[in-house]
């Protein structure tokens, strides 16, 4: 049953799933992101936001009202959800430790802060090609992804109907929603990525910006020093954005326009608290080239990047791999901490062996659950079809699930206050056959419920 | 493509697959758990082992022979298959830190090793219930496992076919097979824990043992003074053999009999060659009771067991958790190395939250994953219905393969030599287009054929 619980002020109601046990009657709370519910496609959510982003009169990022102290009913709004002080949101913001995604033209979004001390969260990748889904499919792929948990949602959409598209699902998500704006400035020049200029790009901004989209991919931190470096891989560049990016570079001998106007790019998102996801061209595509020098020299540069982006009131993360081997994932999360200082970490998976197609989900979830007991904020689900394709909806359940397994399970590692709650509920309610209860605390119910038979403890177990 | 590898002397012939690659001609072999085309279920493998047991006229353990710095046909085959020198397989056997399970009487298992200096290895457990699947169904799940990569299989089928099923498997099987002895002595005393006797048990893992079973869990660790310390717990004793025997000495007022007994056990177990697999019946089975004082009490005795069964000859080996959260997951592999003076570590999982039944095999896979990059050597999967109930094939292949990439993660992540070819291959293949070859070399090909055009990389991704 999803309650409310309010806030400072009345107009601050953050949802919880609760669930109430047969057991003692007691009520366990749950994070919930699944949104209200939609009136259809149409008409879209209602416009939680509006009146606090009316009160700002003179604008501002949430980064900037951090910096000077400032709790924004966001602020408010996320320290209830995660059940910690509201100083320790305003603080970690502040400090550049986390992001807070909230594009004053998406009232729609429920707020959801994103940083180390914080729950691990987790993005769900969605998006048509040309003609292959409705736009109605698409918001019901949104809705799905975020019933089974996903914290934010990209709209990986391209084709004739991307304006369209995202209109839909900007104004019927109940999370934050990310792009990758440079996808959609290459369909204007006809796929052809030495036709890429900054003015398209900054025209593409801008237009995503309007309609309401919380944060961008922007792969900015790809120079032309890098790109040798990547030469000698196995898998070179795999990061779609990243080998546009390239390809430009070599056809115009200059650098990357998104390095060089950075600044300006910097000033458009602050105008919309659009927050920034520096995208990594160079991550690796396979274990081979993990953690090598051209991924870690882009990443210095992303951490230059990030800093500068701070320094324009402009909220920052930083995108990760990829393909890292166990034994490297530490030191790729370190590094970044390091060189990013502290700025969240966003990465994809990463996958912990190339062997394994088809089953992508796995291998990736060990290396996300990894990546984030060490530290990475945000882990973007890779589906068992893999990083590039666009998921079907059953893709985006078995995605969305094996990634909240991965996050919960990095919650646990990290002492996050209250994730074992939720452990310890199940396991009680096992060890005492409320079947019942054991299902309604499940993530995944339905999936419980099936498995019931198999899962019956012997008697004996409880001679203890 | 099966092809053989012809060892020091011709009878020694190691199994791989091979793939021959559409690129370069080139082939890469991988390591073949499949065993020989079987002639049905009735007629059982060739015995391919029989004329080295014979030689072996006075009997004699793979430890005492390591002991004595002799390599055993079945350590030349062990080596070969794992590309390692065969003096480095005689003293890690020598030395305890491995097991090479291969009863006499199961001349068709092809040798393989468990022990941290090796690949990891994956246990699939098979079985059926009072009239649950026929024997003929257990053979083709046993085949079936194998097939998928499993390196050793339980039999846990319980009811009036137990020991025909057992035959049926034993003959059929190309891996060594395990057995929970205490759960067939179980039936024979109407599944009253506290009727269970030495002399009942005894005779049931002499007649197990006259079969050709390779290794045998016994809960001798499980001791009196052990079992108030689990009475806090969240999920009390959810080891099965654990949770007899606890019943037992609760009964009895008596000591363990299974550990009074151990020396006799032992003489028993070395004329056969029977590996020990020291039972974990306190292991957590929850997060909330993850390295707690009963599941450490009990692994000190285990390691004090592996010890003594090394003394008289018998390999040995320790069982692990179960349910732990990811920062537990070193610190209890680190204990077991020490306290058992590394001997093999097997564990079942570890799940790493409770949260997702329904998905254990996701859950666990991660902390598999950690715990074999740390020392683990084997890991009993678990499969999406979890680890108390008899899976369906379904359920044998989802386990056996989230637990392969478990494994060979595990491998990279510690360099085995040999370890990151596999990898390089798929990815070269991926990168160069080479489709059909990476179908190929994918460890389930069919899941990665449906998967291919969700996966194609776009252009551009050569650009480097």
């Amino acid at each position: 049953m999803k309650v409310y619980v309010t806030g400072p002020r009345t107009d601050i109601r953050v949802p919880f799933r609760e669930v109430t046990l047969a057991g003692d009657g007691s009520a366990v709370r749950l994070y919930d992101t699944s949104g209200p519910a939609p009136d259809g496609p149409a008409v879209g959510l209602p416009p939680l936001r509006a009146p606090w982003v009316a009160e700002r009169v003179a604008g501002g990022t949430q980064l900037r009202f951090a910096r000077a102290g400032m709790a924004t009913p966001e602020m408010e709004f996320v320290a209830l959800r995660e059940g910690v002080p509201v100083s320790t949101v305003v603080d970690e913001i502040a400090a550049g430790r986390a992001v807070l995604p909230a594009n004053a033209n998406h009232p729609e979004s429920e707020p959801m802060i994103i940083g180390k001390r914080f729950l691990v969260k987790v993005n769900a990748n969605i998006g048509s090609g040309s003609g292959t889904s409705s736009v109605d499919e698409e918001v019901e792929k949104l809705r799905w992804a975020t019933r089974w948990g996903a914290d934010t949602v990209m709209d990986l959409t391209t084709g004739e109907r991307i304006h369209e598209t995202r209109e839909a699902i900007v104004r019927n998500a109940p999370v934050p929603i990310g792009t990758v704006p440079i996808y959609e400035a290459l369909e204007r020049v006809d796929g052809d990525p030495t036709r890429l200029s900054w003015e398209l790009f900054r025209d593409t901004v801008i237009e995503q910006a309007e309609q309401g989209v919380d944060y961008m991919t922007v792969h900015a931190g790809l120079l032309m020093r890098h790109i040798p470096l990547a030469v000698g891989r196995i898998a070179g560049i795999v990061s779609r954005g990243g080998s546009m990016m390239a390809a430009w570079c070599l056809a115009h001998h200059q650098e990357n326009f998104l390095y060089t106007r950075f600044e300006d790019l910097c000033r458009i998102l602050a105008q919309y608290d659009i927050t920034l996801s520096l995208g990594a061209g160079l991550r690796p595509g396979s274990i081979a080239d993990a953690n090598d020098p051209a991924q870690l020299a882009e990443l210095r540069t992303l951490g230059e990047l990030a800093w500068v982006a701070r320094r324009r009131d402009v909220q920052a993360m930083i995108e990760g791999p990829g393909h890292v081997p166990m034994h490297k994932i530490k030191e790729n999360v370190d590094l970044q901490q390091e060189w990013c200082r502290e700025a969240p970490f966003y990465t994809l998976g990463p996958l912990t062996t190339d062997i394994a197609p088809g089953y992508d989900h796995i291998t990736s979830a060990i290396g996300a659950a990894m990546g984030a007991m060490y530290g990475t904020a945000m882990l973007c689900y890779i589906t068992p079809k893999g990083a590039l394709g666009l998921p079907n909806r059953e893709d985006v359940k078995a995605g969305v699930i094996a990634y909240k397994i991965a996050a919960h399970a990095a919650d646990l590692a990290k002492g996050h206050p209250g994730a074992r709650a939720w452990d310890d509920a199940v396991s009680k309610a096992r060890f005492e056959f409320r079947w019942e209860d054991q299902f309604d605390l499940a993530i995944d119910s339905e999936a419980a419920r099936t498995c019931h038979d198999e899962a019956l403890p012997v008697p004996q177990a409880k001679v203890a």
